[in-house]
């Protein structure tokens, strides 16, 4: 249960703050659409380097900008509505009537506020394109589309000089990263499946980013509070810190009661994708019984957290009956929550499962407010013993299957995928992805290679994820220190984070992205010439940089590079 | 310069004992030479697991060990002793008389105290067989490669079972890791030169391990003063800490006053190799003027040194003359301390490095002590801009060809590597140093993937590590997260090597080793059993996996795994 305060008691949420060392939060104004103003972060250098302010990808939203303010109780600006709304094709509705159920039943001082402000939802109003997708595949750019290929060029109105042969210098396995991003390569990427934006049409606060092997990799953080630990509040906090040390996407993976109030408050004030796993609150509703999950509870659950404005779902779609058979002779076993709750069902009721069988309602919801699919990998394995099984594979061949009628059906869609896998079976994963689910992005929990070192599960799986993300993977999920041992606090989300971003970058190097070597090059170049401060300043955690160095020696012991 | 302390007030330095938790220190009798007893570490499960203890490697030495009596102020047995003189080819002798200059000139209270005992020194004393090598050549197994070969086993009688299809599902690009190690096989292998067996003859305290590509992957860490911070006690307390947590070898890299000394109380008190950089504290012996070392000098330090005991020692004779220039268009010039030295001394005297010209002669002086060869890359890259460059593989080139005269002088050799290397360089590096250096062992620092993250150099490079040990690399020099800003602590020693153990581990995983998924599948049963201190136990680091767990959650919130 979360923290017994009445509504009135119930504090605002504080969250962290002002820029990041050394750096501004900057805006560029797109050529396509100056109305739009995208975000990036600029780190200046000391005079003495006469280089130009190194320019960075930033996801941390308006909280590093002095100049926004922030009041968490109202929310982030809703700018992006108002391009919604422009280009049609959705109607404002009323929407679906809050139940007690929605909250776990909480009451009285065991609920959690509500969020003080209503936004009436948006839906898709008729067959004309609401989706990324659709409007992509109409040959219309969005504003979204626009925006986002801005960010990954960082801003630069052309290909920076020697762009070519920093993408000559990679090995980047077949795909198509391109000197410099257009508007319209994005459009033609998300209409080929082959990238998405994860973009519901009720979260108008979010900053458009993109998913995909051909931009740069992402990376994803999950928080969520639980039956017994941590608060609204809490979680809130998580969700801005985050996305302050470069969560590119954020998953609420809360359970227990207050999960609608718990993730109104984190869309409202969160400028990243938002995705969620809603077969946990619709489990939460039949009061735990996996096997008292209804179609009906389900699709009911889909569209009250598609009218807050989650962006992607992950949907276990993937769980056949036939295969959870496959799993029994395993090490360990069904080890995702979903794919547990899913084969629970199905052998109970020995039934194929309504995800699978009423998958094409579940694509009409998801089309009615661009919810992008996460399809979940709900056999992935658990440990290295499993790595590579036919549970595994027999899944995502499945997956496969249901990418295409998910695009048929207009929706934007990526894959998830493992888990525990040993270095040498990590490519096998990706190449399989590939090869059957049409290029659609793929979206990984590490993997980790080795199951020995619980506590460091960052780094186990820190490993796995720069090695996928290299091979083609376009978003990671972080694994945090406290992985399999208990629920991450700030300090192991920031952790996380870092080594996430470590190893998407890391990535980004090896495919020869044409923007990632500035940065290395341009840290190298400080630590060189030993400017401590500018070094400080471009690595991925200027605070800990500088108080590690502060902690001990004068420059001479430092010249080992 | 260090504590002043008196000779008399000089404290004893404490260091950690008693077992990891849940584990014992176990020894096995080879069959081959049934006076050896070999250690290694049995973790025992609970009565529920109906599983026999797991065993595991261990270097930890005597100190986990309660029934041992551990005396800081007398070091270690010295059993390996018997083993040398037994064969015979060695002869004890006065040993070259200690000068003021070996500890910096330091004098009264800056002078740390002398270890408390003197061993005489052995030197070979004729033409017969005196190295690992020569003994290998002559087709003699000597009692260290049966207990090398005992250890790799675990103690096993005979080749697990299972261990012919782990060996089938691994990828090893070419190694030929046997189902079960032999002494015979560990002889072949060093004959050849694809082993290394790091045992000077006056290190008698030494409990014999390997580093080879068809062997488990090792681990070095690097410890040692500087002329500004820490002790003789701190460094002895660290080695004794590296070990306990999985270092295979250390590395005493001490600069300023005090070296000799405090390198005596490290040996004395090793049961794992000791590799330095002599080059150091020549330097500290002629003012720290590069330009000022001679030959002479140079070969005093290693003859003061391989008396002592010192394993391995790191030469940088790759550094030619005429690969000076080749660096002057990097990012980052040269980043090896050594590197740096001896380029300095070619370019001011505009001679070719007396490590070069006088190779043989210092191949004569390993040789008489068994010091074996860690052929120094001076020229390693120091930022991914610099990576796999013209001067890196020339001095790689000319290791290659120094490998060849030492292996002809009977010394035994391994070849250090990068450095700096984004992941898809990586392979090259070891595909090179395979080719040019007739397979001797690789020793990596690293490599770090990007350079981007200072004060989490242990991840960056941890991924780098993990994959140059998959690829073919025998050790892995750990990188701690102190890197590029200042000493490591205690505590960084210890996060430096459990994320090395994680990345050879990885490797040897990847590698199908047949003893590695052992640990993992008995450490992932223990998970899906919720056997909650047998899976802490199983860990590399059994106090951070409980404490985590016990901060937080009840079981129910762990069962995603």
């Amino acid at each position: 249960m979360n923290k017994p305060v009445s509504q009135a008691e119930f504090p605002t949420p504080t969250v962290t703050t002002g820029p990041l060392a050394g750096s501004r939060r900057v805006y560029t104004q797109p050529e396509a659409a100056p109305h739009l103003s995208v975000p990036h972060r600029e780190i200046d250098l000391h005079p003495t380097a006469n280089e130009a302010p190194v320019r960075v990808y930033d996801c941390s939203g308006p909280y590093t900008d002095p100049a926004a303010s922030i009041d968490v109780e109202q929310g982030l600006a809703r700018a992006r509505t108002a391009w919604v709304t422009a280009r049609g094709g959705v109607e404002a509705y009323e929407g679906r009537p809050l139940s007690p159920l929605d909250n776990g039943g909480a009451t009285g001082k065991y609920l959690a506020r509500a969020f003080p402000v209503r936004h009436q939802p948006l839906r898709a109003s008729g067959a004309g394109p609401v989706t990324q997708l659709e409007f992509a595949r109409a040959g219309i750019i969005t504003d979204e589309m626009i925006y986002a290929a801005e960010r990954e060029n960082l801003g630069r109105a052309a290909a920076l000089a020697g762009a070519a042969e920093r993408r000559a210098d990679g090995e980047d396995f077949g795909a198509a990263i391109p000197e410099f991003v257009t508007p319209e390569f994005v459009r033609s990427e998300i209409a080929r499946g082959r990238a998405v934006l994860p973009a519901n049409i009720n979260h108008g606060e979010l900053e458009p980013m993109l998913i995909g092997r051909n931009f740069l990799v992402k990376i994803n953080a999950n928080i969520g509070n639980s039956a017994v630990a941590s608060s609204v509040e809490e979680e809130v906090d998580k969700m801005v810190w985050a996305i302050r040390w470069g969560a590119d996407t954020v998953m609420d993976l809360s359970t227990g009661k207050n999960i609608h109030n718990t993730r109104e408050w984190i869309l409202r004030n969160s400028p990243v994708p938002i995705g969620t796993v809603p077969i946990y609150q619709a489990l939460e509703k039949v009061g735990g019984v996996a096997e008292d999950l209804t179609f009906d509870i389900f699709a009911d659950t889909l569209i009250e957290q598609a009218e807050q404005g989650v962006d992607y779902f992950t949907i276990h779609a993937g769980v056949r009956l036939a295969y959870v058979p496959l799993t029994a002779a395993r090490v360990t076993g069904i080890v995702s929550r979903g794919g547990s709750i899913m084969a629970k069902w199905c052998l109970a009721h020995h039934t194929e499962s309504f995800l699978y069988t009423r998958f094409e309602e579940i694509c009409e919801i998801m089309r009615a407010y661009d919810v992008t699919f996460s399809l979940g990998d709900g056999l992935r394995p658990g440990s290295i013993a499993d790595a590579n099984d036919r549970a595994q594979f027999a899944e995502l061949e499945t997956l496969g299957e249901l990418t295409k009628v998910a695009w048929a059906h207009g929706c934007q869609v990526m894959i998830e995928g493992p888990g525990h896998v040993a270095m040498h079976k990590i490519k096998a994963n990706m190449d399989k992805q590939l090869e059957v689910c049409g290029e659609a992005p793929f979206y990984t929990l590490g993997p980790l290679t080795t199951d020995i070192a619980p506590g460091y599960d960052h780094i186990t799986s820190g490993i796995g994820a720069a090695m996928i993300g290299w091979f083609g993977t376009a978003m990671l999920c972080y694994v945090t220190p406290k992985e399999h041992l208990g629920l991450p606090d700030r300090d192991d989300v920031k952790t996380g984070v870092i080594t996430y971003k470590i190893a998407a970058h890391a990535a980004d190097l090896a495919k020869g992205h044409p923007a990632a070597k500035l940065r290395d090059d341009a840290l190298s170049r400080a630590r060189f010439e030993f400017r401590w401060e500018d070094q400080f300043n471009l690595s991925l955690d200027p605070d800990t940089a500088r108080d590690f160095h502060d902690q001990t020696l004068p420059k001479e012991a430092h010249k080992v590079a």
